[in-house]
């Protein structure tokens, strides 16, 4: 089983609000059908959807006034838009895609997923079908809400469901000596070990309301310990995702142990 | 806490496919902002957007080929935009709903609700949020998926969270003593016992892929059965679903033990 990432800056305009790459959706929609690699599991980011609207209300945080329940809301719906867009991109390119919503099966404790049965999830891809996911606005037991990154999701369902391989799809070509949109003689590291990997990363240059590389780091370390294979491609080039998929060679970063 | 059921012939237009009836969810998102009677809970039918889809691939009757799951996913598809719909006009309106994608939470068994933990639902609800679900296509245990109606789910809510009213809204002032649409004869039953409600009540004209109007009184009358007060009110007509929402006596069908 594979778990495939895409990105909220591969599948979003960041700088336009609630703007859908439509272009990269279709394009990937048509690299996943085409790659045939089943049983998989895609979870996509927020990108101009989720974020603006959960960083306007403070939903990360937690609640601090009843007005915000209305923000909470509308970050969830924002999320949903996204990908409806991206679940009916995918089954008109032939994947037998389903969209799942988080916020409707799982809570938080203190930002971290706290119950999350992922057996309706493990039934869905029995049934031949791939689930969509997405980093969502989600309750929590301690902050009454919280917003759950797709990252610490897919380290979860990594886990849970024993993936073999999880894709990191971006719009870098991994991870570089430093950050490559800033610094022209930034290097693609080819394979990095997750115990060291703090010190390696630069910070991105999107923060986002989920914890930008490093807490994608972090939260993909959780999936190589839990014994999937790692590796973060560039979906923005053609060919990337869909080679990721086949496993076979492909520029990235691959973690390791 | 009140349910109230949004029936599919109320929030589109049943002969127009995917058509949302926006005229009457905006009222109605204003008439449930008034009654401003929380706790509460929205359930909606799906109309034009899920039956259609559902019939044209055979969803109810469970997966017969492999190529149905696409069909299977766009009939949660269709759902999820209705829903989208509705749950943006709510918010509009001041209303604190939330949208709940009944398939991400629970299944069904031979076409019965099976497994659903009620407790996310209640989480929302103690939020100060009005969770807002629907009629589903849903996996299904023994027929891999099924369709589960929202009068289903209402039985299964209105028991498991105590509701002490259920407000089934429809395009009809109540059950009457024979069809209404066909008869001009026809009377409205102001009172009537679930225990021989079979015998009063004939079809209604539009079928649909849950069961039509005999399937939703034997769902309503789990609801009577479990403690809850269950009327039946015509939600086109301005302020019966505003005056039912605050207890006031309105025209509408009250069922009883």
């Amino acid at each position: 089983m594979q778990i495939l990432k895409l990105g909220g800056s591969v599948v979003t305009y960041k700088d336009e609000y609630m703007s859908a790459h439509t272009e990269n959706i279709e394009r990937l929609a048509k690299e996943i059908a085409e790659a045939d690699s089943y049983p998989l599991v895609i979870v996509h980011g927020g990108g101009s959807f989720g974020h603006p609207v959960a960083k306007k209300h403070k939903i990360a945080e937690g609640m601090v006034e009843n007005s915000q329940i209305y923000g909470f809301s509308a970050t969830h719906q924002a999320m949903v838009k996204l990908n409806e867009i991206i679940v009916d991109t995918l089954l008109e390119a032939g994947v037998p895609a389903f969209a799942i919503s988080p916020s409707s099966m799982l809570n938080t404790k203190g930002k971290r997923l706290h119950e999350l049965d992922t057996g309706l999830v493990k039934d869905y891809i029995e049934l031949g079908m791939v689930p969509v996911l997405y980093g969502d606005a989600v309750l929590d037991s301690e902050q009454s809400f919280a917003i759950l990154s797709g990252d610490q999701l897919i380290a979860k369902l990594s886990n849970d469901l024993g993936a073999d391989r999880v894709i990191f799809g971006s719009d870098v070509d991994g991870i570089f000596t430093n950050n490559p949109k800033l610094n022209p003689d930034a290097e693609l590291i080819e394979k990095v070990s997750v115990g060291n990997i703090e010190a390696n990363v630069g910070d991105t240059t999107h923060t986002d309301v989920t914890g930008g590389m490093l807490g994608k780091l972090s939260e993909a370390a959780e999936a190589v310990k839990g014994g999937a294979g790692v590796i973060m491609v560039n979906a923005f080039e053609a060919g990337r995702v869909k080679a990721a998929l086949r496993g076979e060679k492909v520029i990235g970063t691959l973690l390791t142990l």
